[in-house]
């Protein structure tokens, strides 16, 4: 059984360890896959988007385990939420927002049964001590509905979409920052199709105007190096690219800055 | 078989690859779970206090391959430890000091046995041409004393544990500095039961003193960002952390720095 | 079966994971086991030589992903490599160069079937919609004349080797710099054998010589710290390194910089 890893725990303290230690305690013969550990320390929002953009990509039946924590030891509540098609394991914070807006079947357990948990648990690593024990269980097939009792109230992060100013515009922002200088949007197909570049539609950010649009990274259009263009990255958002440069680097651009979508037909 | 990796490695290089590689040579079946490639070059105390962190959270009979190895190629000598629940294969140099000391049941093999290395042995990547293989062989099976004779008088660092100045205070330091800035000390429930901050104690660090102690990093004491307290982390040492901000980066903290526990009633 | 993966994502985003659940979904019981995801970006060449240094080290029979890959979506086209002991998957760029040169029985697939990319490929991320797939199902055991077309015209890049200036000098450049600073050459055994340093060669590099040859990084010489000497580094390449210290730091080094071999008896 898959039981994935995306916490901000980073790569080079124990912690990860610890917390695949503690599955294979429970469960020897998980296989265990990293998606990443090196979200921003204590950004949940960012690893909403993160887990939003790999999750899909594992077969169904996968158990994703995700802790970005900052608030561990408190009153916040521990989850398991099974989906049509996957499980998720961690904190009421929010980190599963986006997920929950887009799968089907949400089912969110509070986690009570302390039968599954690692004794005794520690109050600053739930991880390891509830999270991490919890999944291993769930992967040796112990149903949902013994972990906890159903919750209807788990916690949301505001909507990931972009906000509608008018029939010819969209307010939208940056939500994630790629290792390749690339700025990626929470616009999606459902508001734009793309051809509307062609037509006249324009981003706006930070003072500039993107108005060229591209269907890949290396597409020859003449253009010179550091070319600014929108592109549809692979987890299904606009991006913001450049040619043979970083985006980023060129329009000191920060994630939650604000991009509008303007010129649109409507 | 489990068989974990800890290194100085980095995850830059090929070098990680190799090890791996040279271990599923002998054993295709072996799971292999990355602890941490990140010890900062060359520290083999670093690397002791990681593996001490992390170890105890596998299943028993889990083999622990570490290697932080400024010697290689030297006289020091390569050793397969068996402990009561635990195997360790790695070099002589302290790695597994911290780890000897918390174990029991533990005998000490020197690697001699060149039938289970790599052919040829290079002089510079001990990691992938015998501790990788003799792991390898290890999850196949092979009893430990098939790999060498017993030694007593392995290399050992100096204790982790702090120095008892007088009834009312011990001599402590920083061992770790980890990802979210917390500094773990080398102070345990042996020394202190955290129950005496409400009766005065305090910690003395870089002319401050830290005389609150909290149960979890969020707890909420009307504390000011930045306030810095005294916590249990989750490998059984103190720490000292920071409302809402890196206690390494206030306090300019450094690995191996001074800490005083004083005050203590006697 | 074994499947590796080298690429240039770095850890950080969500492309490693979901090229791994790329892989799972095509084939759930895959071993997937990361070589590095810190080529740095777009690098060829970097990628070319990790892959070379880390392939041999793994099973016969394993299948190496490696995914560098700044044309993706261009017409430069998806391949499949099958030799007498490996496979590798990724882009026609030149990233599989140096390993077809050392391999033998080398013969490279065109991926053309479509059949077995992931539907709809995205013209921005080939490794998890064409290369992960294409792996996987090589795992399950399609044979490699299942994919495409056998072609002969692969992109190359300029061989690893180092030029001969005359029977007493050779023009070799670095090719790596490893995390401890070492600089890797593109010198092998086949050009030198070590013992030349001893009868009066030495390695120029940036107005440096350099004259001193050891077996291992610790090797005692009575060499103040910071001496620079020559090394057979685990890859089979000729490295520069300093004592205790970093050569490159020392040296300021640059990939790519060139190192003359000079007073060679011929």
């Amino acid at each position: 059984m898959l039981i994935t890893l995306l916490t901000d725990f980073g790569t080079a303290d124990y912690f990860v360890g610890a917390l695949k230690g503690a599955i294979l305690s429970v469960n020897a013969r998980a296989q265990i896959i990293g998606i990443t550990q090196e979200i921003p320390a204590h950004d949940v929002q960012a690893g909403a988007f993160t887990l939003l953009a790999a999750y899909s990509s594992f077969p169904t039946g996968t158990i994703h385990v995700a802790v970005v924590d900052p608030g561990v030891g408190s009153a916040r509540r521990p989850l398991l939420i099974a989906t049509r098609n996957y499980f998720f394991v961690g904190p009421d914070n929010g980190l599963f927002s986006y997920v929950c807006e887009r799968e089907q079947g949400v089912r969110v357990y509070q986690l009570t049964n302390e039968k599954f948990f690692r004794a005794p648990v520690s109050a600053t690593f739930h991880g390891r001590d509830i999270f991490a024990p919890v999944a291993a269980a769930l992967s040796n097939n112990v149903p949902p509905e013994a972990f906890g009792e159903l919750i209807e109230d788990y916690v949301r992060l505001d909507p990931l979409a972009p906000l509608r100013e008018s029939g010819a515009a969209w307010s939208a922002k940056i939500i994630h920052i790629d290792r390749f200088g690339n700025l990626i949007t929470n616009i999606t197909r459902r508001e734009l199709s793309g051809d509307e570049f062609a037509e006249g539609a324009r981003l706006e950010i930070g003072g500039r105007e993107i108005s060229s649009f591209r269907r890949f990274y290396a597409e020859e259009t003449g253009g010179a190096e550091g070319e600014l263009f929108a592109i549809w990255g692979s987890a299904g958002f606009l991006e913001i690219a450049a040619n043979r440069a970083s985006a980023a680097r060129l329009l000191h651009a920060e994630r939650g800055q604000t991009v509008r979508v303007a010129g649109l037909k409507s």
